[in-house]
């Protein structure tokens, strides 16, 4: 872990500097494989999962059996546990429902906002040793509650040709309505153009590796929507002489462990608490079964001293990290200073896996300092706001000799005309 | 115009086929431009500015001398119909403000969410022929309801190193602090970028040519938000044997002045109107001072008669159009049934005309058929919705469990460390 104290300014460039992301290099690769699927559907699909799965499908789509399978096979304290995640989940992503009023701008011209879901969405979970069902709850529960007609879900299965049963059950308990074996370059593939099987998505949601992440670049660019831009997950955690050392640490550690391009800052006030939470991640990391993957975040990982909880704040928000814990008593105060922060965890009970899993926040959010500009997924994600008005005879009158000086400035005479026929038709 | 009658459900796909649009090829000057703008700054920019422009600048930014003089050389109506224009698009973003409630998603965790405005945001208004000043009062109106601390305005000077009068009052009135001379990808690789002069931003606004379009996707693969992808502009107008065949043509006349490929197209359940529109439009055809580029948009437009409405608003959702205008008496229930669009005129006073520059909605929508996925710009186009969550120690008694058991089903053990210190202490 670095050390630095009391920073100059003109430095904090350098601290909130993350490693440069360039997938153009795995463009050739990315677009051959997307080429692929887009001129040969189903048969390049399974062609790629045998070659990079190696596994062997005579069918893509999951079958209801295989789902009955997977609830045999998954613990009932871990459905309980994924059950009441999804409830909270639900809870806080109904309550961001959106109810348009109709607002009278001027007399006779009314406008208004209605929130429409994406009828077809497509949610992408990698796969790998760790199966993220969380993942699952977190995309697919507010495409539920936002309506979404098709929520189309596109995993890799093992080399036995099958999903990780906790996916296909969260999947079930979420409300995902179409599941397929498919991972990779090719499932977003599939899902952007689709394919026999496979249905076409308008929009493309989830984590993956580096190519799964240039291929939702590539087809950002003309097919789909993408939920976000990504790159490794980070956190940042702001301390002061009454946090909780143990705590404090074992935060440390679990962003860490994600990966070794994982980012890790703490920014504290007292140097005494630095040296403490110093001492406690070593106490902790020896214990983790990952422990090597998180020794190699922490070497790159960031300990910074400052004078007060106000450098702390803008230090964190020139950072905008993915993940910002304020675990200092005056967490309420810093809050309302936080510009850029994906998602934001106040006081000591407030670790970053609670939100990670079941609080009800939802853990897609923007990294790599994307935060200044992007929201996590939230229910909008799965909206759009399509506009709505109406005009009167009152409303031509209010605006229409506005209208038509406007569209004769800008020398469009047909947008003038057709407000004049209307102002004309008000005379006779 | 192509006069389609009773087409089967299978040929849709051909009627609502967009011109393919590759940006691709343009990559490699586009490329350059934004390399030079990155490597050479203010230098590099002026460069340009003299090549493309014409224009030899000494300074980028636009002088408080230079508004005054701008304000003295727009005429009082176009002014008081700017302010006019302004005041009801204020009203209608204002009233998109949003205020989230905290959510006790179970006992103890408390979440929710705020709104927090992007602190910096760049404008892009083009230059030509005609001044857009509306889509500076569409695009910085909203900005300053949010929030955002600086607003960058950057438009391509004449010859003469002057912008155009008109767009430096709309800029003054709807609350722009930074307006620069400088067009084209060298607009866009300074606001991404950042000169010596041009304030880097966080969001790129606003619409231009397949240059300035190309170099907004290429700086969103990596530096900045844009506001959304963009193609050429399209109007669907639903009519029926009630409509107003002069508005109705009038309407259509409107898009397609654009340029020649904009998209037009009337989608109706009367053969009668059909010909009624057709034969009109070719009267008002004649007026028009841009008739020629009209004439060439309407060879490929296209009028459709189908059986009932019912077909024409199902026809209209696999368009997905940027602008749709309901000319028929059932206006509402026909609005009730729209998914796909980006802005809905509804009635027959709701002319396109009223929302591109007065009527308060915004006119930045989604073309291209990306309304199937992408809202248009409105005041959350300017926000993001930061997550914030606080727990009790009832909090980790709700979810400490959960959260312990899906971070070891998910092999992660750190995680779940992460929780388990907070319900070991819990208990000492």
């Amino acid at each position: 872990m670095n050390i630095i104290k009391y920073p100059a300014k003109e430095d904090w460039k350098e601290i909130v500097k993350r490693p440069h992301l360039d997938l153009s290099q795995l463009n050739t690769t990315v677009e051959a494989v997307l080429g692929d699927v887009k001129n040969h559907g189903d048969a390049a699909v399974k062609r790629y999962e045998e070659k990079f799965d190696h596994a062997h499908l005579d069918h893509l789509a999951v079958t209801e059996e295989e789902i009955k399978e997977a609830e045999q096979l998954v613990s009932s304290e871990l459905r309980h546990s994924i059950e009441l995640a999804h409830h909270n989940i639900a809870a806080f992503h109904e309550a961001q429902k959106f109810t348009g009023s109709k607002i009278e701008t001027v007399k006779g011209v009314t406008c208004w906002q209605k929130s429409v879901p994406i009828e077809k969405v497509g949610l992408y979970i990698p796969g790998g040793t760790a199966p993220l069902f969380s993942t699952v709850l977190m995309l697919a529960t507010p495409a539920k509650i936002a309506g979404c007609k098709d929520i189309v879900l596109c995993s890799p299965p093992n080399s036995e040709g099958k999903l990780n049963p906790a996916i296909l059950v969260a999947a079930k308990i979420a409300g995902v309505n179409k599941i397929f074996k498919c991972g990779g370059v090719q499932a977003i593939g599939a899902m952007a153009y689709g394919t026999e099987s496979i249905p076409k998505v308008y929009k493309i949601f989830g984590p993956g590796n580096q190519y799964v992440m240039a291929a939702k670049q590539q087809v950002s660019l003309h097919e789909v929507a993408i939920d976000m831009p990504a790159g490794p997950s980070e956190v940042c955690v702001i301390a002061d002489e009454n946090s909780n050392p143990t705590f404090v640490a074992a935060d440390l550690l679990s962003q860490a462990e994600h990966g070794i391009d994982s980012q890790v800052i703490l920014i504290t006030t007292s140097e005494d608490m630095l040296n403490k939470v110093k001492d406690e991640v070593n106490v902790q990391l020896a214990q983790l079964p990952r422990c090597e993957i998180a020794a190699k975040t922490l070497e790159n990982s960031q300990l910074v001293l400052v004078h007060d909880s106000q450098e702390a704040i803008d230090l964190s928000n020139t950072y905008a990290p993915e993940h910002l814990i304020l675990a200092t008593d005056n967490y309420e105060e810093l809050a309302n200073k936080v510009i850029n922060a994906g998602s934001v965890f106040m006081g000591k009970y407030a670790c970053e896996s609670a939100g990670d899993y079941a609080s009800g926040t939802n853990h897609t959010l923007p990294t790599h300092q994307y935060a200044l500009a992007y929201s996590g997924v939230n229910l909008d994600t799965y909206n759009r706001k399509v506009t709505f008005q109406h005009l009167t005879e009152d409303g031509i009158r209010s605006i229409g000799k506005a209208v038509v000086c406007m569209a004769e400035g800008e020398q469009l005479e047909a947008h003038a005309n057709a407000m004049r026929v209307r102002i004309q038709s008000l005379k006779k």
